[in-house]
C-alpha cells in the first residue's frame, strides 16, 4: 500500500522538502504545514516552499512564516509535492526536481499526471489535508494540536466549511477526530470564512447598491467598476466572490456579476441555483465553465454589454 | 436507559402529538419534523404543533406544511415536547398538557425544569436533532432520507454550520451518517446560511455604508434607522445579524450596531472577537449578555448616544 511505503520513507530519511502549488489556497498551505509540523516534531530536517506569499488569512497557521519563496542551495533525500495536478503547478520553483532523487506526489485531482517517483492520488479525498491525515494515522504518527490546526484548515478550506458536495462521512469523521485535539476550530472558521478588510466591506456595500432584478426577480445583476474599487481602496480580487450575493437572493435563479477590467472591457461571472445551465450561456459569449458557475469576457460600453447579456439570457428563460 | 424507554413508548402506542417552542428555529422545527417523519413512516397517527408559523427558510422540510398552530379537539396517548427548557416555552398551546396522560420532554438546555412525566435532557448534545438521532439509532428505527434532512437541518442550525463550540466529534460523526443517506446537504446549507431577501440585501448595503471606525480601526460602528428600513422594504428582524459584519473586519476587535427602535430610542448590540468582555460594557448601560455578545437599550438623540457609547468603550481600551 502506497501510504505505508511513504510512511517508511519518512521513517528512514532525515532531510525533506515540501512544496505546493503557486497561488496557494487553504489546502495547499494547510496540508504542507501539517506535514511540516509532523516531520519537525519527529526530529526531521525540513524546508517548506511555495512560489508565492502565504495569503494573509492563513498566516495564523503554525510555522507559516517558515515558508520560503526561493530554493536553497541544498539537496534533499525526499521532496513532497502536494496538491499539484501536474509539474507546472509548482511554478518557478520547479527546479526543486533537480535537488533530490526521490519525489513523492500526493494529490486529490483526478487529472493528476503522475509526474513523480511515487504518486498517491485519491480523487475521493475532499482535500490533500484528508490524505495527509490518513498518511499519519496509517503509519502511527501522532497528530499534535499544531498539525491538527493545519489539517482542519486544509479540509474546511477545500469543502467550503464542510458544505460542498466533496464532503463525505469520512471527511466529517476526520474533522471530528481533529477537533478532539482541542484546536479552536470556531476561531479558525471565523478567520477563514468571516473575515473582510474594511475595503472589501465598503466595496460590498457599493456593489449591492448596483443591484438590478429582472424576470420577476429571478435574475439579479450587480457590477463593479474601477472607480468603485478606487473609492474603497480595494482591488479586483476583493470583488471576486460578490457574485454569490446576487445568486443568494431568495427569489433569484441566476446571478450575474459584471466586472470592469479595462475601458469598455468586462469580465462576467454567472452563478445559477438549480435550473439554468450557465455554461451554455457563457459559451454563447465564447466563455466556459460549469453548470452552476461559468464566465466570459466581453467588450463594449457598459449599458450595451448589459443589454446584450440580458437578451441572450432571456432565451434560456421559460 | 431513558431513550430505550421512550423507544418502547413509541412502539407500544399509535397516537402521538409533537410540539416545540414558540418563535421556532431550525432545531425546534427540524427535530419535530424528524420525529414526525419517522413516526408516520412507522404507521403512527401524529399531529405536529407550534404556536408560530414555520420560518420561510425552513419550509423546504418534508411535511413542514402539516404543522398546526391551533390544538385539535383530540386526546393523545403521548405528547412529545421538544427543545423547550420549560413549559412556558410552548406558548399559547400549553393546553396540550391536558390532552394526554403522558408527556415526554426531550431537550438539550442544561436549565431544563424537568416538567414532564418522562424527561430526557442531554446538555452535551449540540441540538435536539442530535438526541433524536440517538433515540432512533438506539431503538433500531430506520433513518429515511426525509428524516435525515430534518435531523441534518436541526444540527447545522444549532451549530452555525458545524462551526460553533457546541460541535463535538459525535456531532460530526452523526452529520456524516446523515449525509450518507444521500440528502442534498449542499442545498440545505445554501438555504439555511446563504439566503437573503432583496430587502435584506439592500438594507445590508445601506447599513455598511454607515460604517465608522475608531481606535486604529479596532472599533467598528454601524447603524440602522426606521427610514432605512422603509426605503428597503425591510423590517427590524432583517437587520438582526448585521452586527457581525462590523465585528468581522480583519482589524476590528469590537463591533457595535445601533438600531433605532423608536424616536430617540436605540437597541445596541456589541460583539467582540478575542479580548473585550462586552458584557461589562453592556452592564454599564443596564444591559447584559455574554463575554463576546451583549446588548442594551439607550435613549437620546443618535449623535449623543453614539458619543456616549464611545466614551464608555474607550475606558476598556488599552
Amino acid at each position: 500500500m502506497i501510504l505505508t511505503k511513504i510512511g517508511s520513507i519518512i521513517k528512514q530519511n532525515d532531510n525533506f522538502a515540501i512544496i505546493s502549488h503557486f497561488s496557494p489556497d487553504g489546502d495547499a498551505i494547510g496540508s504542507s504545514l501539517a506535514l511540516y509540523n509532523m516531520l519537525i516534531e519527529n526530529g526531521k530536517s525540513v524546508d517548506i516552499y511555495n512560489q508565492d506569499e502565504v495569503p494573509k488569512r492563513l498566516k495564523f497557521l503554525p510555522y507559516s512564516n517558515y515558508i520560503k519563496n526561493q530554493l536553497l542551495d541544498k539537496k534533499y533525500e525526499c521532496v513532497f509535492v502536494l496538491d499539484c495536478g501536474d509539474k507546472d503547478r509548482i511554478g518557478n520553483l520547479v527546479d526543486i526536481f533537480n535537488k533530490t532523487n526521490l519525489i513523492v506526489n500526493i494529490d486529490h485531482h483526478i487529472s493528476n499526471t503522475l509526474f513523480a517517483d511515487i504518486n498517491y492520488v485519491d480523487s475521493n479525498a475532499s482535500s490533500v489535508g484528508e490524505i495527509i491525515y490518513n498518511l499519519l494515522k496509517i503509519n502511527g504518527f501522532e497528530i499534535s494540536k499544531n498539525t491538527a490546526m493545519c489539517l482542519y484548515t486544509s479540509i474546511v478550506s477545500d469543502t467550503g466549511g464542510l458544505k460542498y458536495s466533496n464532503t463525505t462521512s469520512m471527511t466529517l469523521n476526520i474533522a471530528g477526530d481533529l477537533i478532539n485535539t482541542g484546536i479552536n476550530f470556531t476561531e479558525i472558521n471565523r478567520i477563514l470564512f468571516n473575515t473582510m478588510t474594511k475595503s472589501q466591506l465598503k466595496l460590498l456595500s457599493k456593489v449591492i447598491s448596483t443591484l438590478e432584478l429582472y424576470k420577476n426577480d429571478s435574475i439579479a445583476i450587480m457590477h463593479v467598476n474601477k472607480q468603485m474599487l478606487e473609492e474603497c481602496g480595494a482591488n479586483e480580487d476583493d470583488a471576486s466572490d460578490m457574485v454569490n450575493y446576487a445568486r443568494d437572493i431568495d427569489t433569484v435563479e441566476l446571478g450575474i456579476f459584471i466586472k470592469e477590467v479595462d475601458t469598455n472591457k468586462f469580465k462576467v461571472s454567472l452563478r445559477s441555483k438549480n435550473k439554468v445551465d450557465v455554461r451554455l450561456i457563457a459559451e454563447k459569449f465564447n466563455g466556459g465553465g460549469h453548470v452552476r458557475a461559468a464566465g466570459f469576457t466581453i467588450e463594449g460600453d457598459f449599458e450595451t454589454v448589459k443589454k446584450n447579456i440580458l437578451e441572450v439570457v432571456s432565451k434560456y428563460w421559460k
